[in-house]
């Protein structure tokens, strides 16, 4: 990347702000800082929004992703979707595909956490699935995994 | 801070990301950034759960400050706390008080953009209240107005 190019490092950032290391891990690889396996929060098309809450909550991140049975990515379903979904009134039992948000922004693993954090700015998101080169999801991760110190 | 003091500009974070200015912000003031007056989602404490969540949307930050009559603030209530709420069984006529979080993360309106932003990852949180010295609300800002090319 240009970064790199430029010479910056990890340590540049860490050492330029007062704080300690914000930003240290902005040129790690999003592979290094995401989500994996049982941390990555997914449910069926079919699971109700009921239990598709308790996954979001068990896993930590906001949102959980919803995968078809091949596990390819059908959609996402965040807290704001469901303040959205509860506005206009929502059943509990409603499976999750009636309510998600079909597709869902996605990046790849190899990605550096920097760009990471310019889709989720140019999107005003704060969660990205991570997918394969088959555009299955392989994880997720937050912001805030990208500039935890 | 530190930051200037070691000749850190703007300028220097904008060009340091190849898709652009990513950090072009984080040496401003969290004054230059934040949502003020009628942008600033703010309720009663005996506002309902449903007008609250109206407010939440209108104001496009993903939570309500909630301010007394002396627009003090007694609690923040956010996307997140909602979802808690929601698991437990929430009524949408109960008051904003009592499932609200009292308190909530504050930062001064003088305070540096990348130091709003430290503080946002030391909690986990995405959004802080600003105040003045009185710790009167004067504002909100989000991570996103932070990182914002
Ligand atoms: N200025 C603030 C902001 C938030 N909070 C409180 O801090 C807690 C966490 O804030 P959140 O915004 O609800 O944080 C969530 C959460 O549910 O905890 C939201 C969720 O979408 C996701 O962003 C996760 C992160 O993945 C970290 O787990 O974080 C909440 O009780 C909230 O009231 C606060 O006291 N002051
Ligand atoms: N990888 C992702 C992440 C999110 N989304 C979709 O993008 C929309 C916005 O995402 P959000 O997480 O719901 O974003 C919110 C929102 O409610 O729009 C959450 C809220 O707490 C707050 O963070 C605000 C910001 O303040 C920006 O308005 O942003 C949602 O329909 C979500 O399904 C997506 O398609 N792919």
């Amino acid at each position: 990347s240009l970064l790199e190019a430029k010479g910056f490092t990890p340590d540049d950032f860490a050492l330029s702000h007062p704080g300690g290391s914000l930003g240290k891990r902005l040129l790690l690889h999003v592979e290094d800082l995401m989500h994996t396996a049982e941390n990555f929060p997914a449910v069926t098309p079919q699971t109700s929004v009921k239990d598709a809450l308790l996954e979001i909550t068990d896993k930590r991140l906001g949102m959980t992703a919803v995968l078809d049975g091949n596990k390819h990515l059908l959609g996402i379903f965040t807290d704001g979707d469901l303040r959205r979904a509860f506005e206009k009134g929502i059943n509990v039992d409603t499976p999750i595909e009636s309510v998600m948000t079909t597709g869902g922004k996605t990046i790849t693993a190899d990605a550096l956490a920097v760009d990471a954090v310019g889709l989720m700015e140019r999107n005003s998101i704060t969660c990205l699935i991570v997918v394969d080169e088959q555009n299955k999801p392989v994880g997720a991760v937050h912001m805030h995994d990208l500039l935890k110190a």
